[in-house]
């Protein structure tokens, strides 16, 4: 296992009695790993994205859920389930529309409601902890399988652009768009390079990936955004994998604000640019891109934010878009942990028992 | 004349005898205009980009070449000769790449050789005034012209994106790209609407486009670099105006990083891409894109400049590019002060008269 993967977003401690998050925001300068055993710890966490990334919110909020649970002291099951819901709201209400949140704490509580029945409140509490394991480990299954599959595209040698963070710190292990990474140093290559691309106005690539490639051992070169034309143009990128929030039935999909630029100018420059996404970002209730909502954040993030002072003027106009759409016809393959799905993507999805 | 007009880039003031600049690395926090008059301060201004912009830059060092010399006290031809020397290779030295710089100071010294025989010491000073305010009115000229071309291709309402700042306060006037806007405010309209790249890593495009284009009024809207594909896609740009660097005789052209991006994406979405040139920056010489030399710069710009706390981890590589390519198939029409140059670019620079 290399160094960076020694870098777990969140996990519970070995005493099994407290979250332990790798505190986000003050990367890269700072990695502080936070012991959180209290609702309003956890809810703050959640809420401050101290732990992002889908997959790394819902591992944190089953843990959270069932250490929260597991500490109340009740042998009274009515009252035990009274509690747990009362812990499972105030935890969902730290971020409501991360879908990944509500659906680990809604898995969590099917667990309750299918085992009150049939075993003590100790008992249910063992089988709280298994579940929280459980969907901390399908998750790393799903991003090894993702990494493998991507791994199999891979030259030696190969230079990778990526954008955003779709790596380890936004998953419980090896991440979607940097685990075929992961995976090559598993297998003992040393030579592949990886290009993030900083993405504003957040600066994902530079704080995150940017950090945990380099921490890897990962030969890491940083851009900004509009620098990946000119790199593309000299040659130095051979693939791009990045990450996804959403699939269209058709292969559209969203993804931080930017990507579908990068994906455009793979097309222009003939790179092979690769979606990497666990089937349960794929919807096949939605027809297209063009169905995808948007969020549009506040202006303070593109003026002010990270800044010693404000870099534009007063008043002034923002567009500040946190996704976009990228059409399905700018994206070479979509990498999911059943297979790679190729164009045109609503057969192939089919194919790999995707509805 | 509309407002920003009055945002006077670079002027002699109305006594003749300072140099006034209007401060650009204090935008948009703070307007202030310096008034200069010693050779110190002058050089400073230049070397601390207070003036940028190659036609600024040229202005700037027009007029305070003149004003150096006119504070020489001798009458005596031979020694104010020798003064104008010291003092022209003293402010070349401030940024001596720049090339405006060195072609508006050895402009000065032609007048002063050619009429260094003919005239007193106080009326070869008289000579170098008219000489800078000739360079300044030229390149107001070009700019107007430029302007009036670009004005042609526009509808009322339009969106236009634009990147950097090659606007009023890079030139004496008007700017290149941002001449068409000006142009359509004199003519009275009113609904044209301006996007801004911000342009990282220096953030032309947020300090200082953003903040002239909304100082002359205009319905102006920031965007993060990698949100120009998002804009796109949603119908907001109807035509792209930059500025450039340097054109190769094929059309190719070198300007201000991402610019190339921009053209790409451009060319995906449909939208017309327009270069705004004068024609000193055509270079009949290089043959293609591919012979101009692009200027890396420190890792510092991407990594810390402006913020408040390092961005990046500590010791990551950086690819820097100040500039990049852009290939002549992507580009619409290439506005001259002499007209508008269509593809193939070769043949109509011809056309133009350009050699």
């Amino acid at each position: 296992m290399s160094n960076a993967l020694s870098l777990d977003s969140v996990v519970l401690s070995s005493d099994e009695k407290e979250l332990v998050i790798l505190d986000q925001t003050l990367l890269p300068n700072e990695v502080k790993f936070l012991h959180l055993t209290k609702a309003g710890d956890i809810w703050e966490a959640i809420y401050s994205l101290r732990v992002r990334g889908a997959p790394a919110i819902g591992v944190a909020a089953a843990y959270g859920i069932y250490l929260l649970s597991a500490q109340e002291e009740t042998e009274d099951m009515a009252r035990f389930l009274e509690a747990f819901k009362g812990h499972k709201d105030y935890l969902n209400s730290a971020r409501p529309t991360a879908v990944n949140l509500s659906w680990a704490l809604n898995r969590m509580e099917k667990v309750a409601q299918a085992e009150k029945g049939s075993h003590s409140v100790p008992e249910l509490k063992k089988l709280l902890l298994a579940e929280a394991h459980a969907i901390r480990e399908e998750d790393i299954a799903i991003s090894r399988s993702i990494g493998r599959l991507g791994f199999e595209l891979l030259k030696p040698g190969d230079g990778i652009l990526t954008h955003c963070n779709a790596g380890t710190l936004a998953t419980a292990k090896y991440g979607t768009a940097l685990a075929p990474v992961y995976v090559a140093l598993e297998e003992g290559w040393k030579d592949l390079r990886v290009y993030c691309d900083e993405t504003r106005p957040l600066l994902q690539g530079a704080r995150l990936s940017a950090f945990e490639m380099q921490t890897a051992g990962v030969d890491t070169t940083l851009i900004c955004d509009n620098m990946a034309s000119l790199t593309m143009r000299r040659g130095k990128i051979d693939i791009i994998f990045v990450g996804c929030d959403r699939v269209a039935a058709n292969g559209d999909f969203a993804n931080k604000i930017g990507t579908s630029g990068v994906a455009i100018l793979a097309k222009h420059y003939g790179i092979p640019f690769y979606v990497c996404a666990p089937t349960s970002t794929i919807d096949m209730a939605v027809t297209c891109g063009d169905d995808i909502v948007i969020e549009e954040r506040k202006p303070e993030e593109v003026t002010e934010m990270w800044y010693a002072k404000r870099m534009a003027p007063e008043g002034v106009k923002v567009f500040n878009p946190a996704f976009d759409v990228t059409d399905h016809d700018l994206v070479t393959g979509i990498i999911t942990e059943k297979g790679i799905a190729y164009p045109p993507f609503d057969v192939s999805f089919r194919r790999l028992g995707i509805q």
